[in-house]
């Protein structure tokens, strides 16, 4: 048997797992119950964390308790805080604590999905997170589930399976899709056609056009810029006449189906061929856990199947084996934290931090319709609200600018019919009333000294 | 101020971050000193683990205990133990327990390196190590290097930036060059050639042929089936001549590069365009950790560069993105592990790792050439022997899987020359001279019963 103590274990890392361990978690322990007193966004210049260490690496070991001193005195102060309870930015997310503690466990094991024998347990653990997913989502059952890191990886592997089941190149999109789908079209080679959008910045389904050489389209519910929600019927019904792929990327907008007054949202997407949804957005689970169906399993195997001899085992004709699935060949034991996450809240306690934050967003969108000299930007579906201040793009910049250098919140913006928009978006589970009311008064106070 | 303890915190998880934390410690504590005791590849059939669990999520929370309970009792025995010391296939792994530690941190912030100014810590403190781990491994300084999720994903970005600047579609490698090219050129609708191997399973210089038309050719130092080392400088030569990329995989061997007297194998990488070294392989780091540098950065940017209206922030110019240099928008704080175990082994404790690995397999190499009936397959160099018994394919076959079987030891296969080769690979931080020793017992024990 191993000790952990150092000596034996390791070949000589300075760590006595135990002790060390217990004051990392006190440090993660302190670290959320005062997350809410530090600066959202970094207060830092460029290079600035760089030039506070040093050029190599030690020679020698270093006790755990120096990276823990360093990981506060030196990198904290660069560190935007996304656990913090007035992140309103970009898409604000939250990483739980059952989640957390499960990526501890997921990196004690180690447990690398190369195949199925290498990793049993993570790759059945998936499948059935997966289902419960789809279950608790309101997603139809029965379709082929795995876990990619992000939706930009999620959308590309839809774009790679479409293309192999066409035989075609093109990417169709809305003018509002994520720049993840223009990203994928550039690394495949693939071309990429933009659908205007209508006065609500949802795709123009009158203006899909011809699909007779699209590989697939991708139709968004719930767009970065506005959470806008494509016709995913009306497009779907454009597929079925050209046999073009249908790609729905719900990456935030997804998790907030575990409520049935938003499955408004999902009309049609039972008729998609892939789906993308990120719990690592909105259903409280670290980075990274981006989830992937598909209803045309066989597609993907074909698309991403390659099986070495060496990879070759006598379980492999009863066994799945996910790197045949996705680009990954190794795998980590992602579906930990999801498994954990779903188990610690509960159906219950998912639906309850969903319906915060779209009671919070909402209270926040009626702020703003009350008061003069503010707008409302863009239909609200759920906890993201863009609105701009009177005044020019210029004054909205400085705004945003002032906002976030305050440290007390941190926002960002869209450009929505070439106009400079400010979005504040709801996602954190600390995030509190007083918190929202906090961020509208740093945005009135600011507001007067532009 | 929020609390950690679940009801203002949480929107409603069962948790006491506190207590289940420390549990969560000595769980994992638990597990490193036991796990030398359990059976190394899972004893489960396909299926079985995920026949044990619900088919629904809960739909009110349950407590953490619950989740660890379950991990013990549903889970375990479907793991395949990647951190038991007699772990020995395809490339055996260690997460070190500064890296276990490091991944909690890293959760616990969930820090998500979208643009610099989401994670300025994260994308910094990513170039330090980088820069920390090129010192170290003896390559070029100046280089740009970045964190990937694993060598698939950065032979696949060196290919898209090699077809991106040079134009062509063909990627050269050799025939024992990893799956991950050829998946590479399927997802990417890249043409594929293989050239030939010699007598030691390296790439034949005098086969590369002509390299006008080839947009990367991928050289191996550290190939899969047998550790073989590519001859980089006469691949580089080729190279030369046509314009052609020239992208090394190195990810086993380049962690030996922290040892002087294994530099021999990078002989010609300083010419190389691109490079992956995986220290999640055998640099002590927690899956996922693949470092992937490159000396024509600008060319990196103009295959990867999207940045949509909603990430223009003001402090761009001045500003490194990670996100504008590989396939990934948001990008997890995976440079904490690498920091945490590098300075907590040191380049001393990370040499005397390497060197022990290498002496192990040395001494098993011994034992298998001075037995009869066993033969040593392919030169070894690192830590991996391939060897097998006398006899035919069937029966090394057998011997493997009765081996496996046994839940004693854990190995892997390889083909070579049509032949059915055996696979020790000893790269686990706790793998001894008993375990080495017992691997050889249990081999010969089954061998007689085949």
């Amino acid at each position: 048997m191993s000790s952990t103590g150092g000596e034996t274990r390791t070949a000589g890392a300075a760590i006595d797992f135990r002790a060390d361990g217990h004051a990392a978690i006190e440090w993660a322990a302190d670290y959320l119950e005062r997350v809410a007193d530090l600066p959202v966004l970094a207060q830092v210049a460029p290079g600035e964390i760089r030039a506070r260490l040093p050029e190599k690496a030690p020679d020698d070991p270093e006790p755990f308790s120096a990276v823990l001193r360093d990981l506060d005195e030196i990198l904290l102060p660069g560190v935007t805080h996304w656990q913090h309870p007035r992140y309103f930015a970009y898409f604000a997310t939250s990483a739980a604590e059952p989640g957390i503690l499960a990526e501890l466990l997921a990196a004690t094991l180690n447990s690398i999905a190369i195949l199925w024998r290498t990793a049993p347990a993570s790759t059945e653990l998936e499948g059935v997170v997966l289902d419960w997913a789809a279950d608790l989502l309101g997603l139809p059952s029965g379709w082929h589930g795995h876990i990619e890191d992000s939706a930009s990886t999620s959308t590309f592997a839809a774009c790679v399976a479409a293309r192999e089941a066409t035989g075609r190149d093109l990417i169709v999109c809305a003018e509002h899709g994520h720049s993840s789908i223009e990203k994928a079209a550039r690394m495949l080679g693939m071309r990429l056609r933009k659908v205007p959008v209508d006065n609500r910045f949802r795709m123009r389904a009158d203006a899909i056009g011809d699909l007779s050489d699209a590989a697939v389209i991708v139709a968004t519910v719930g767009t970065t810029a506005t959470a806008a929600v494509d016709p995913v019927p009306a497009v779907a019904d454009a597929c079925g006449a050209s046999g073009t792929w249908l790609h729905v990327d719900a990456a935030y907008a997804g998790s907030a189906m575990v409520c049935p007054e938003y499955r408004w949202a999902l009309a049609g997407v039972d008729r998609a061929d892939s789906l993308v949804v990120n719990p690592h957005k909105w259903l409280l689970t670290p980075m990274d856990c981006s989830l992937l169906w598909t209803s045309r399993r066989d597609d993907f195997r074909r698309a991403f199947s390659v099986v070495p001899e060496y990879l070759r085992t006598p379980d492999a004709e009863d066994s799945l084996s996910l790197s045949e699935y996705g680009p990954a060949l190794g795998r980590r034991f992602r579906a930990l934290k999801l498994w954990a996450v779903l188990r610690c809240f509960g159906r219950s306690g998912l639906q309850r931090h969903i319906r915060n934050g779209v009671e919070l967003a909402s209270e926040f969108e009626r702020w703003v319709q009350a008061t003069d000299g503010w707008e409302v930007c863009a239909p609200r579906h759920f906890s993201l609200v863009c609105f701009r201040l009177e005044g020019d793009d210029d004054r909205n910049r400085k705004l945003l600018e002032r906002v976030n250098a305050s440290g007390e919140m941190f926002m960002s913006h869209a450009v929505l019919n070439d106009r400079y928009v400010l979005r504040l978006a709801i996602g954190q589970q600390s995030t509190t009333a007083d918190d929202v009311r906090r961020a509208w008064e740093v945005l009135t106070r600011e507001a007067e000294r532009v």
